[in-house]
């Protein structure tokens, strides 16, 4: 959408260098969805990296509303500018020109080189399509790019990857193409536009149709509605930016304009955007472009569920946190409903204060994310694993860890589907696809953790324990498993009913607050214990729920009393060492204690 | 600035009926911040209610940026709506006019009566100012107002309020006449434009001026840049909803427009929205009052706090969750300055779904605030009170603030400064203000309990404790209070550190958790207790953070050892019915402690 990355050096040896400008013909007839037709149709493209031999290292990078598809490398050494992705796409980069074939073309009803509205119309000699450019659709767009890759040869693409409206192409692709894109990547994008951003576009478009210039469209090439478009534009890049973002470059010391033409510096910058833009844009195809934008609605009347139910692909979402055009709620929906579909999906969330022009920015977690994704590599370091407050408790949480990948690991029978909350790093269910070929998917609300999970190829949903439970449809997974944090939930009782809704049966392993060394050392000293398992003073503790096998066991009792079709299941108690089995009198003896939840009538 | 709100029966009982406009005539000089003169001007003003004997209750109502003076009542029997803050002006209502005397004027520079660029410009013989109008400012915009008040004879407003630019009106008004006003609420308001809303001004305005019809500003009247006026208010009109309330209105079933002249219905409403506007509002006003909101700016190179140095008005400040325009940041600065500065201020975040607009809709809690604040009548329901979560514990809780209140009524100083953390409703406070002349700030983030204490006339900052302390400067208060909710704050011991920083004495009064009923409980049978004090089953508790007499001293000692030069002051221990006193193995015998903590060196 917006402009590209701040200027990379040209010469990087890391960069794809030189590239070339292709130009693919379509010469049939080409049907559109919104029932018009075009007499063949060309997209400009470009690639990088080699097709290997069995053609099936592919990915497509879509691009944003007023992108292109120059997205790596430069045209010639005087070049301002790389391609606007430059930071993403090369050799060694996130998206790796070394392994993959990376394609990228301008979207049909573009203005880059593909045809469009300024595109010459066949059926009138010498002039252009104008307003009478058939009505376009993001399903328009990739069926045009499908025809590409045919045309390339590529039998399958290994992913294909967009932002903003190429990250709604990208969802377009999975349903359009069942099965033939093997991964994807859908960033900072809606499967519908909000109101608002419809009431956005539609100012925008009042804005370009009220200019007399525009001529009902029919303007010449270079004559076009300049102030309409400009204000269009100036209006529409400040939804690309965040509150904040504007603050940081525009407020403070630079809040005054240092010329004399303007009082306030964003004045000059909105006033550059919007030249800039009418220089290098065509106002008809804004207009074509955002209302197919504005059209595009996965929702429908029957859910975004349905509309993805054949989907068979892998799939990453990525939002940001700051981004308010097409906001985390709205990314967050196209997991849920490839979750609720029963797909391989998994969701981020990345806290940049760019807003929704934060996929355009050269940041680390971003491309830790696209990278692990695409390659599957923990790029973790040994600083991130330093930062997991269990770090601390190194052999505790290990020896914890072991007992409850025994214990799970006993119970799960293969291929079921497993539900892990609060999953960290994703290790037990890397473990349970090893050894059972469970479907997992994991929660958990930090971002570091959720990345290592998708390095693992193990499904995650960044998001807290029950807003992630309330999407879930009942009985959606074999297993829920709470292994390492039901006593830093609140109101855990409403939270293990809301697993046992959306699981067939539930794991739930704790720390037995009811030991008797706590007992013993509350009775002496009357304070809290502080050790390897509660290792912090009460003023340095987070607020916290322990609780004890009595207890859970008298909560479950009060489960059934209150009319929920629930039995305690196998039970497993550890003594002290979190090692060695232990049965009488656990309460008192048992350190560690895991549970298995049944439902049943 | 927006649409008045819902129609209203004309008929209502509560109405202050019929209204008549009237014209104030100021026939001197009046020059202007930016350096202009003015030979003279008019504003069209309107009144309800009587100005007493004293003429000391007039209340002032300052408009927003598109809106007028005419804020209640009707013109004519068949006006079609009433004025636009009919449901808060009026005989019983919140801005009672059986009470007050309520004036407003449409604001310099307008065009909806008073003078502004669409005026005749005296300089020239029957044409208006247009673009020569001067250069305004909002504190332009308030001398005019309070020529208008000298003219009615009232030496000192009773209250002055209003919304959005009216809002950041009357805070001009504090600053500008100290003491002139007793009490003030600043509403959906801002002390500086952020970039973002200059940003959205500035692509107004030049939709405004590319439009061929604004001719420089010299515009014949209604032969303006209709198509220009239209887009900057579409696009304005956005920013005063929020998204969610666009969903509501026009998402879902409603997206589709049913008409056929618009696609989706949002465009047809905002084609309403710019016509109408077109209609009734001046371009020139527009810009010129874009501006001056632009260039408000009581922050400036030395800070609001400095700013507003010798303000003494009794203040409020109202946000609104959804208020993405003036967001609750920027009204909390306001207060967050005020209370820098030593001022009687509040603060209140109301959550609501409509946006900067929300000002505008009849609200409950918005109603109750403004009414508790002009009132002071503690307007809070039975209800209310019974969802105070300790009205359960209501006898053991009244126990509790009856130890509280004789403890701290002993150690406070007449005339102290004194912020209580969780004020809840402000009984302490009002009773210390009552018993010791103290000056009070309490501390709570429940919107209700915080306008029970507006209603008592407790200042309160309505925000979670630790945000609030970190606001305040070092040393700004005699004593820092807190009474009941340490062991439900995360990480206890910062937050206690902030509030030796910020508060020369602290009291902090806890339930003991070392209690040995307690020890006792746990002991036998290895759960928690439940019973009067700990009122909730493990599943359904929220997270806590108990902690005993022993863990709290071990906590003083390691500040001591930290290198924080505090000390233990006075202690208070009662025994478990936390009447009578106890002082042999505290730890063990006491239910409740109160401590005081000395910062010294």
């Amino acid at each position: 959408m917006p402009s590209p990355a701040d200027k990379t050096n040209l010469s990087d040896a890391n960069d794809v260098g030189k590239v070339e400008e292709k130009t693919f013909v379509y010469k049939d007839n080409f049907s559109l969805t919104g029932g018009g037709t075009l007499a063949g149709f060309e997209l400009r493209y470009e690639y990088y990296g080699q097709l290997n031999a069995q053609r099936d290292n592919a990915i497509y990078i879509c691009h944003a509303l007023t992108g292109d598809h120059h997205v790596a490398g430069f045209y010639n050494h005087d070049d301002e500018k790389p391609g606007w992705w430059n930071h993403v796409v090369g050799p060694g980069k996130p998206i790796d020109t070394n392994r993959f074939f990376v394609v990228s073309s301008n979207c049909l009803g573009g203005c880059r080189g593909s045809t469009g509205p300024s595109s010459e119309d066949p059926k009138s000699k010498g002039t252009s399509y104008g307003a009478n450019f058939p009505d376009l659709s993001i399903c328009d767009m990739i069926r045009a790019k499908r025809a590409l890759i045919d045309h390339l040869g590529i039998s399958t693409l290994h992913a294909v990857v967009g932002g903003s409206m190429g990250g709604m192409q990208t969802l377009q692709w999975i349903v359009e193409y069942p099965g033939f894109v093997k991964n994807a990547i859908i960033i900072a994008a809606t499967a519908q536009h909000s109101v608002q951003t419809i009431a956005f576009n539609e100012a925008g478009r009042c804005s370009i149709r009220g200019d007399l210039g525009w001529k009902d469209g029919s303007y010449e090439k270079n004559e076009g509605p300049a102030q309409g478009l400009s204000v269009a534009r100036m209006m529409a890049h400040i939804t690309y930016l965040s509150d904040l973002g504007m603050e940081e470059k525009f407020g403070g010391d630079q809040r005054l304009d240092s010329s004399e033409d303007f009082e306030f510096s964003v004045q000059g910058y909105l006033d550059h955007q919007g030249k800039k833009f009418v220089d290098r844009f065509d106002a008809n195809s804004y207009l074509k472009l955002t209302e197919a934008l504005d059209r595009f609605n996965l929702v429908g009347e029957h859910g975004l569920a349905n509309a993805v139910a054949n989907v068979d692909t892998r799939t990453l979402v990525i939002a940001f946190s700051s981004d308010w055009l097409y906001t985390p709620k709205q990314n967050k929906d196209i997991a849920d409903a490839l979750i609720k579909a029963g797909k391989n999906a998994s969701y981020l969330e990345i806290d940049h204060s760019h807003g929704h022009d934060s996929f355009l920015i050269d940041s680390g977690p971003f491309l830790k994310a696209l990278g692990s994704f695409l390659q599957g590599e923990d790029t973790t370091t040994e600083q991130a694993l330093e930062e997991d407050g269990f770090r601390k408790l190194k052999n505790r949480y290990e020896v914890k860890k072991e007992a409850d990948f025994r214990a799970i690991d006993d119970w799960v029978a293969p291929k079921d589907k497993v539900l892990d909350l609060g999953c960290g790093r994703g290790l037990l269910l890397e473990h349970l696809r090893e050894a059972k070929d469970v479907h997992g998917l994991g929660v958990d609300w930090e971002l570091n953790k959720s990345i290592s999970c998708i390095s693992r190829k193990v499904p995650i949903y960044q998001e807290e324990i029950l807003a992630a439970l309330s999407k879930f449809s009942d009985n959606s997974f074999d297993w829920v498993i709470f292994s390492r944090m039901v006593e830093s939930l609140p109101e855990p009782g409403k939270i293990i009913e809301q697993a046992i809704r959306v699981g067939h049966k539930v794991a739930v392993s704790f720390v037995n607050h009811g030991y008797w060394r706590n007992r013993w050392n509350f009775l002496f000293k009357g304070r809290r214990v502080c050790n390897e398992v509660y290792p912090h003073q009460w003023e340095s503790s987070h607020l916290s729920n322990h609780f004890s096998i009595s207890e859970f066991e008298d909560f479950s009792k009060r489960l059934h009393a209150n009319g929920m079709q629930v039995n305690l299941g196998r039970k497993l108690f550890y003594r002290g060492d979190w090692v060695n089995k232990c049965s009488f009198l656990p309460n008192l003896r048992a350190g560690l204690a895991i549970y298995e939840i049944v439902k049943g009538s």
